[in-house]
């Protein structure tokens, strides 16, 4: 059912391709929606792109203009005129349009919306990308039903009829009034039960949820998934009716949200892809490598401090490691907890300290379990009691320090408004490890005095 | 616009419940959508929930319902009679009653069905509990709209009042044969605009992207997701139209999926939220403990060997720390690439190769500028040449190494149909700890050898 992009299929294409078989071609695309058409586009290259891409039928081309890479399109607009990006702009939703030709330099973004045919969609498209594309304003398109308050129904279906023209899926149909502020929204459902002569005003809903055009992308995406919406009006401080969101642009929202939080967990600082240039890749991945190199070196400090110790006992050098890794290992699992409430909503700015103890009670339970089970060992395997005693007691309180320091860094980062998790990634690991470094010294160095 | 549970709210109300003012609490309660009384409920205790649950009208009180968290739901549904939660489910869609019934222990379930309303919902909800929640039939749910083929528009119309009388959203009108084989869709929109004369043989589109039951939820999700759908029809093998599933429950899937590969990376093995009970809390994180703990163990041995060496050159256990906390960083980083790609599919199964490439170009340019500042921050501050050269030349070669390591691994996994997720939390910084302080003992021996 779902389409996949076989090594098979593609060498056939490309073959298809270098005869020039337009026929050939033309079929291999024929069953394909513009999704995976788009697939098929990102692997080939420009020159391939173009010949697969001039076969297509208007509607389609402007699909799949869409779907495509972002790094794709912008080499593959590039290569385009300003006529044919115009004319494939006519063929896309405001929303998508105003995507596209944010992308374009802007000098030519002038001279694409000054080509459109329809001068409408071009106002639309101008006003589209006046707002920053990280809000409401940025995601919403104006393909819109909308409706006035003083309309009888049957005059709703005629201009519907005409409205619906333009547009793909309906999802509501707003109510306005006469300065074309929101009012509320009119299910189709009670426009086919209602008899034709009933009045707008007569079977409208007004309770509305609706979105301010400044409203942070990641916020409405938050909006619609806590009321289940498919699609949300957009309005501006006084009411006015500007757009609407639909559900789709908002997954994607949602789905980046989640692979950011995701990518600064693994200490990668910028949105990159495996498909991305070396050069980008290694820019994401440097800065945090540079904080693990930073706090190795001090940590480095911390452990030449007790260098003529290690020199009479080298048996705890023996453990550094285990206590650095289980101090990092569970910063990062407390962390993420409290990340992953904090970006549900599940806890609030207020709970800082019932959560302190609850983490503190886990950490007792594991930092006991693993203590205990290291100290067998140690017995078992080890001439040293100093060392079995060193070990476990400075496990259990790297174990507890670590998820102390794991709940709270989270929470005040949240107060202060910066992303916490900023902390949840190397940050934690890093510091987790020096502190258990410390401890484990300290332990070390007051109880082989006392044997 | 969004109802925000402040402190103030939540104590007022409490003490109007406290006082069983009825009037109050209704008034506190009466702006608020089912998702917002849900999110209070979860912070009440039973008591205090009934009373307000008590209050609602039933279209809200089912709502709440659903919305409720998990264990809230379970605590307050055991407090319900059969009677009253059959009442709460006949106002439910199917697929929402059949997640909540699945949720009572199984002589309930039963119990329930008997005394629903509406049988054939009854019937429903039963044939929706047989399938696996994980898929395309736990997913669906029953509410649709079907026309025949056959039919003219008018009937269409007819037939369409009549069944959405019991739907709250119309996303699209399914087209069937007479032995209820999906056919084809038939947007609102081309209804709309078709006389009523019309035959849906002429007005349907044949081209529809339809699902099987057994589809796994998360390629259900990952197919709306591409193909941008809102809704999406569910066939059996013979192609039945068994039911439809919404977007809304597809992003549920999403967040689930993304959290799922979030706990993973942080070493959290269940999906646990930061509300759940300690015993919980502290399941979800052992395993991965145990992980690291063996892990340090294996490690402790890898340096117990090399003990004499460290008797001699203290200053070698200085940077122990630093090599493997980069080697665990560098492999997170990696691997987290590869198992995001791996779920965009932005890759495919047969590019292990330019993959590791690139993965080792960008190591040997990261590695290149830890490793020279490293350099220079020893030539700086410490005495010994064989340590900065030891340090250095250890930096890079583990930092290639765990690029290496993180790549091949989820991938590997992938390939044998285990979620690569798996491998990019405590399981690869383990493995880097180790292979890293083996790798800097060796250069150390060598090195220390001929200085």
């Amino acid at each position: 059912m779902q389409f996949e992009l076989t090594r098979e299929y593609f060498d056939h294409l490309r073959t298809d391709i270098e005869l020039g078989d337009t026929e050939a071609v033309t079929r291999a695309l024929d069953e394909l929606y513009p999704a995976d058409i788009a697939e098929v586009i990102n692997e080939l290259d420009l020159h391939e792109a173009k010949f697969v891409y001039n076969l297509l039928d208007k509607d389609t081309a402007a699909d799949v203009l869409v779907e495509m890479e972002e790094e794709v399109r912008e080499r593959f607009m590039a290569s385009l005129s300003t006529q044919q990006i115009a004319r494939e702009i006519d063929n896309l939703e405001t929303d998508d349009a105003a995507d596209v030709i944010a992308e374009l330099p802007e000098s030519r973004q002038e001279e694409v919306l000054s080509q459109l045919e329809d001068i409408e969609q071009a106002d639309e498209i101008k006003s589209l990308l006046e707002y920053d594309e990280d809000t409401a304003g940025g995601l919403m398109g104006k393909e819109l039903i909308r409706v006035n308050i003083g309309w009888k129904v049957l005059r709703c279906v005629r201009e519907m009829r005409r409205q619906a023209e333009d547009i793909d899926a309906v999802y509501t149909i707003y109510v306005v009034d006469d300065d074309d502020r929101l009012q509320g929204k009119l299910s189709l459902k009670k426009l086919l039960l209602a008899s034709t002569q009933s009045s707008v005003a007569d079977i409208y809903d007004p309770d509305i949820q609706s979105v301010t055009t400044d409203m942070p992308a990641k916020e409405v995406a938050t909006f619609m998934q806590k009321y289940d919406l498919v699609a949300i009006p957009v309005v501006d401080y006084q009411g006015h009716l500007q757009g609407r969101i639909t559900i789709d642009d908002v997954v994607d929202v949602i789905k980046e949200e989640s692979e950011k939080d995701f990518q600064l967990l693994s200490g990668i600082s910028e949105d990159v892809e495996s498909g991305d240039s070396v050069w980008l890749l290694t820019r994401a991945r440097l800065p945090w490598l540079m904080v693990g190199l930073f706090g190795g070196i001090l940590g480095s400090k911390v452990i030449s401090n007790y260098e003529p110790q290690i020199q009479i006992h080298p048996e705890m050098a023996i453990f550094m490691p285990l206590i650095a890794a289980m101090g990092g290992n569970v910063g990062v699992q407390s962390s993420a907890i409290v990340v992953q409430s904090l970006a549900n909503k599940t806890i609030g700015d207020d709970s800082m300290f019932p959560r302190l103890m609850k983490e503190l009670a886990v950490a007792l339970v594991n930092g006991s379990i693993c203590s205990s089970l290291v100290f067998a060992y140690n017995i078992l395997f080890s001439d040293s009691m100093a060392l079995s005693i060193t070990v476990s007691i400075a496990l259990i309180t790297v174990i507890c320090f670590a998820a102390i320091f794991g709940t709270v860094v989270p929470l005040i980062l949240h107060r202060y408004k910066v992303n916490p998790a900023v902390a949840t990634g190397p940050f934690i690991t890093t510091t987790n490890d020096i502190l258990g470094l410390f401890i484990y010294f300290t332990v070390g160095r007051i109880l082989y005095g006392m044997f």
